[in-house]
């Protein structure tokens, strides 16, 4: 590649030489893939009048998702925000506990905090998987947690620290093991933001298991679609039923009374939502495939560009690679937002990671640890078009 | 009819003469049309892939239904219930302030004051509307309440009284003049739950205009339906606005950056369910002029049943009939789930009135004023099918 070309310019051309000529316009950071039942199973819910949320693709969906990811209860809700506050409400996180989470993420896991009336602790990034560095939280907890008994407190701010909410960043497994075992030692409940993970396995294991509860997402931009959605996984029959409850107003099932037993929530799918997400399930081996294949492809074009490195799984992972990275080196981060502006104005869609949570307004008095590496990240990660490209497969 | 049948009998042979002949197998309380564009436009989104939160129908939902009201801003969202959270967070009612309600609503209503951690304080029923009695209001108010500057405290919890939340029961529209002079006179926030109401009028004009904002509904039960759904409506250009921000997890606009600023949700209603949406509201009209119709056969064939009679619209009410009612007589208010039972046996599926919600358990302890109407009301209330049937529309 031409050496006088700026990084911007060579960024462009790289994704460009990848993405398959008829794309080649416009490429979008992500748009989702509608070849295959979707119209079919839409149009029974319309032509049967089942598109609310009593009806037959709701619980076929639910059914889907856990034969796909291995954890045998699901429920699915109107998007994975509704799903992190029902798993923090079911996992015990109630007013003035503190949650562990990434800063590095979308804001949607710290507001589902705040919903519940906790407040979000922010910890630092591990550079192997973008996610929560188990190793350093080890460290901070011994160094500001007090525990007594089965709790753990922080002696900062005298609150609880009831859970940690791991999120799996662009589908990227957090390394699930090292931080189960702050989670044995310090008695926190583990919820899994699994939103960016259908498809990610950790050490061969689907993400989600290692939570109590894991929340998922299927927002338009994800790998795979139902307009609007999300579910909450477990292995806990009990804590799924309970979901299912309150995710449906806390009615007490009759013919025809209306008895709810305490505050619910109206947060169930609606049935044409689910149609779409069966349909989108069943291709979403195929969606895999695609998208680990064009990760394969950015990495051998970007070996050859100094001044980025495409982001790679972890050795213990396989990732869905839903949206790929590539990292700024050191010294040229300073060029992230010239990057953007030109990529974005020559067609080639590509975005920062969000602004840490810590730098929000309303989380920039919450509790936190050193977050440096989070920081460092920050302004040298860009995520690059990364839909499903069919002919893009084999390589 | 044959004097010897009994009352529960007789609703059933009723519900019969009036429903079409091709639906007399199962009559349903309420499902919805699709023979508009359902199809077309849910197919144009699957087509161009826009089914998520960004999409044309969207705001051509919003401008369908600020025309179809008069209400000039319209912001759609997931549900009714989260188009009620919105409206109170941003009516500036807040923890601990008291917001009157009917005992005689939809859980929703409760659940969103809590939500804002705001406490249900329940009225009773006029029997004109089956909704708040506005007279009864007023003079509770004086007995309990204590006028500081523009504030009103209630003497007996101390806490702050800060708004009215009028439900449209059934589609039958309060007396919203009477409701504005208590307002007036108590500096009581006015939000209208008109979930049930899209195409009632009060005094010709339609529900939704006296609040500062009001909540719709598109469940899959309602006069239309998204799936799942429901809308902010207001008079008031940055109320919806913030509506919009706060929906739309507070982000600030920007071409890559995520930055949020404040807490926010993620109740945006998707494309594909506003596509449905759009097709739906084109038929509106049409099903108002259908149930309308229907209920103008209820009418005559419920005047000669003993025991029972057919719930009207008020005088200065055109109601959208969304669900019909009779009321049973007091004297036969103990044969209320025989005629439950037998109805729903024979295929014609009825419920009664919700459980008040003064007795749900979680609300048990809540403020309350005398309430014998709404629970008098409570034993008679029987919903009787009320779908859409083109076949009935002239009589």
């Amino acid at each position: 590649m031409n050496a006088h070309l700026s990084i911007a310019e060579k960024l462009t051309l790289a994704v460009r030489s990848v993405i398959p000529a008829e794309e080649l316009q416009h490429i979008a950071l992500h748009e989702p893939r509608f070849h295959g039942n979707e119209w079919a199973y839409v149009k029974e819910c319309i032509d049967t009048n089942w598109v609310s949320s009593t009806g037959s693709y709701v619980n076929r969906f639910e059914q889907m998702l856990a034969e796909f990811t291995g954890i045998p209860h699901a429920v699915a809700v109107v998007n994975g925000t509704a799903a992190l506050h029902i798993c923090l409400k079911l996992s015990g996180v109630s007013t003035n506990d503190e949650v562990l989470m990434p800063t590095l993420s979308f804001v949607a896991t710290a507001n589902a905090v705040s919903y519940v009336g906790a407040i979000p602790h922010f910890v630092d990034s591990d550079r192997r998987t973008l996610g929560i560095d188990a190793v350093k939280l080890m460290d901070y907890l011994k160094e500001i947690s007090d525990v007594r008994g089965s709790m753990i407190f922080n002696k900062r701010t005298g609150r609880r620290i009831k859970a940690v909410i791991p999120m799996h960043t662009f589908g990227h497994p957090v390394d699930l093991d090292a931080l189960k075992e702050v989670c044995d030692h310090y008695h926190l409940t583990m919820i899994e933001d699994a939103a960016e993970s259908l498809g990610s396995y950790y050490k061969g294991v689907h993400t989600g298991h290692q939570g109590l509860m894991s929340a998922f997402s299927f927002n338009g931009n994800k790998i795979i679609t139902t307009g609007g959605g999300g579910a909450i996984l477990t292995h806990n029959a009990k804590l799924a039923e309970y979901a299912r409850h309150l995710t449906t107003t806390a009615k007490v099932p009759h013919k025809w009374e209306y008895y709810h037993d305490e505050i619910g929530y109206n947060y169930r799918m609606p049935n044409i939502n689910a149609a779409l997400g069966c349909a989108q399930l069943e291709q979403l081996p195929r969606f895999i495939q695609a998208k680990r294949s064009l990760a394969d492809q950015y990495k051998l074009v970007f070996k050859d560009i100094q001044g980025v490195e495409f982001f790679e799984e972890a050795p213990y992972a396989r990732s869905n690679y839903w949206l790929n990275v590539v990292l700024l080196h050191p010294e040229y981060a300073d060029q992230r937002d010239e990057l953007l502006n030109l990529s974005n104005a020559r067609g080639v869609m590509t975005r920062p990671s969000w602004n840490p949570l810590h730098t929000l307004p309303m989380y920039a008095q919450a509790p936190k640890m050193d977050l440096s590496v989070a920081e460092e990240l920050n302004g040298r990660i860009i995520n690059i078009p990364s839909s499903v490209y069919d002919n893009a497969i084999s390589i």
